[in-house]
């Protein structure tokens, strides 16, 4: 196994090398090829997929880990979709910027390029493999994509139409290459691999990730959790509050960006959060307060571990607090640094709660929901990071290059 | 030991927030102090290094290690001149960019903000305590410096300095805190504390950089050696090809940014590499050459390992390519992606080797001594990064940065 990973690195970063001086529109060619691929071979993956959730059943996977693993013509087509968009955008390679002279008489600037060879590990969702294939594509990149055992049949099928689309065009089949093992010691010797590898995405679950941030050597650009916050200030406008915190929590439960915590200044709540409560109820959201935010609405009481949860569920819970400093430590506190928002009319708090707020978005007067890489303008998403070196918040395909510096000079030397 | 470096990192957390949201002129206000306090210091800082000086002695340390070990007058003054011009930099924290509206409504852009707590880990020199504190306190960072054993009295004593400077103006002794115990397992400590700690920069010899990068879990900006390259091309003007190789190698040995392998194209080796050789032979360079170069000049036949080896001294090793593919096939396979260029005069080669050379700076007709915060207009260095993630190249102030996205909206919810 480790002899089959070693040479799969090795091919890809010979496969990288290619990428990395591949035409935008050669890359283009390559993604459309790739989208006619999948479209053209929709029986057959639906056939392969039903090995998957074939095994599956038989495994006892239960019905919305099976519902991720299946590929209908919807999701077919929305992988040929995808990388028909991710072919539109703009190649983000060779951009040369901040080009200026020096005293010396050298003219420098950077110029942006591939990260290299980018490893993708994920859970169930068969359509990953295309979604991550064509960002990295784009990119310059070369890719290992590793999914999860319960998909192989699925990866693979979906990973053979990548190679036909990648040799159609010229480009070397090994750019995106498939483990096509199911042995669980993959992830560790690929998270171990900096000679082959540069950076690891890992998407799935927060157990996978932490696992994956503690054993790699190779650098991770991650998230491990999303709990937003909605803080809605005393200067707030109640309408704009109540239609953001809703929006925040209830337009979609299970996603990292949604709401965990609301939180209330104490001026306002009892004015507040009646309205806001009943809304929720209606929808269905279970309530769990502070003791302060008990005497106001009918909920349950929070306990201490509710402030460090990921619902990712009709749950919310609620805290009153003083003042803006107050909102501001329990955010950096018990937040996860993913999105935080301050609903306020105050220019004064509004700047304070964008400088202070240490999370890779912070807004103000708008819904937490809008923390996502199409939302943003970045035409694709590969995932949201929460780090501070390297990409922070959602990532595109800015997010898989690096920036190096290059100088031009008329035969300068160094006095 | 565990429980005290707990301790310190905490501190040092609750010091960055402090310290990111202090206002530039307070910052620049600290640097201006902790300068006056380390001139006004000069002789107790003189004593207590002679303290670490009688020790080495004792010990046996040579006297290339008691020399970086050495304060003097002129390196005195030296750190707090670099404190003043750190304050004269511009401060990097807040800058707001790409500030632009979505369909959505919502307003998105970017803002730099500090990484928060860095820790340095460094060997012998002391001064290097006041400029990365410098670089640090001025990016809004709080700072954990663990510097070598033998400069314990050294490092305590402008660890005092810079205290004094902080409180002056009133921001937090803990943004700046020595570690005070010389015990080893303090560094596996601090690389590991991913809860207290947001990026590690080893400054040292490689044996120290390769341990940190190996066991850390701390994100590491770091480079491990510079294998840099001047390629002559058979287009390159003759007269500035043997200026800019005899700087690159001869302007300083020990550097990072030296040149230690040159690459000749076959067409014009006998032509350049005489009257090169003698330079470098004049000069008292070690030549080691592969077996044609041999042929051409007088010199050793180099090994294998020479085209892997950093000398850091007084030896070239050569070889003659076929062509730009040959020479970019050894630059990275062989270099360090530190610092490599070409000389030529043609205007399709020079766009090549730009692209297609994997190193952090990539230069045409400029001598490899050029890659270098100062010289590139960063104002300052805390080091150089050839990882591709976050900072590479040259790391000034922006490098101890991140961004966070801001959303500014008027109360948009997602559909």
């Amino acid at each position: 196994m480790k002899e089959y990973m070693l040479q799969l690195g090795q091919k890809a970063r010979a496969a990288s090398i290619e990428m990395s001086r591949a035409e935008s529109s050669v890359k283009n060619q390559a993604l459309l090829a790739i989208a006619h691929a999948i479209d053209c071979a929709s029986d057959t993956l639906k056939l392969e997929n039903q090995k998957d959730l074939q095994a599956g059943r038989t495994k006892g996977l239960d019905g919305a880990m099976l519902d991720r693993l299946e590929l209908n013509d919807q999701r077919i087509s929305g992988m040929s979709e995808g990388l028909r968009q991710i072919a539109a955008l703009q190649d983000p390679i060779g951009e040369i910027t901040d080009m200026g002279y020096r005293p010396s008489g050298i003219q420098i600037g950077k110029m942006r390029v591939p990260l290299g060879v980018i490893g993708i590990i994920y859970e169930s969702r068969p359509n990953v493999t295309a979604d991550a294939a064509g960002l990295c594509l784009k990119s310059g990149n070369a890719t290992i994509l590793r999914g999860g055992s319960e998909a192989i049949h699925s990866n693979k099928a979906v990973a053979k139409c990548i190679q036909q689309g990648l040799v159609e065009v010229g480009l070397p089949a090994d750019a995106v290459q498939v483990v096509e093992t199911t042995d669980r010691a993959v992830v560790g010797e690929l998270i171990t691999s900096a000679e082959t590898v540069d950076v690891i995405i890992p998407r799935g679950g927060k157990s996978l990730i932490e696992r994956i941030s503690k054993e790699a050597t190779v650098p991770v650009i991650k998230h491990l959790d999303g709990i937003c916050h909605v803080y809605i200030d005393d200067t707030a406008d109640l309408d704009k509050a109540s239609d953001i915190a809703f929006n925040s929590k209830t337009h979609r439960y299970g996603v990292c960006n949604a709401m965990e915590t609301l939180l209330v200044h104490a001026s306002i709540a009892s004015q507040c959060l009646p309205e806001l409560a009943m809304r929720f109820v209606e929808k269905g959201v279970e309530l769990r307060g502070c003791d302060l935010t008990s005497k106001i609405i009918d909920c349950k009481i929070a306990s201490d571990e509710d402030w460090d949860t990921e619902y990712l569920a009709a749950i919310l819970s609620i805290k009153i607090v003083k003042n803006l400093d107050q909102a501001i430590e329990h955010i950096n506190k018990h937040g996860s640094h993913h999105t935080d928002t301050i609903v306020t009319e105050n220019y004064t708090l509004s700047r304070r709660f964008l400088r202070e707020v240490d999370s890779s978005s912070v807004m103000v007067n708008a819904s937490t929901r809008f923390a996502d890489g199409f939302e943003y303008g970045l035409g694709a998403e590969i995932g949201i990071s929460t780090d501070k070196l390297h990409a922070r918040g959602p990532v595109g395909l800015e997010g898989l290059t690096s920036l190096k510096y290059i100088v031009l000079g008329d035969g300068q030397i160094r006095e």
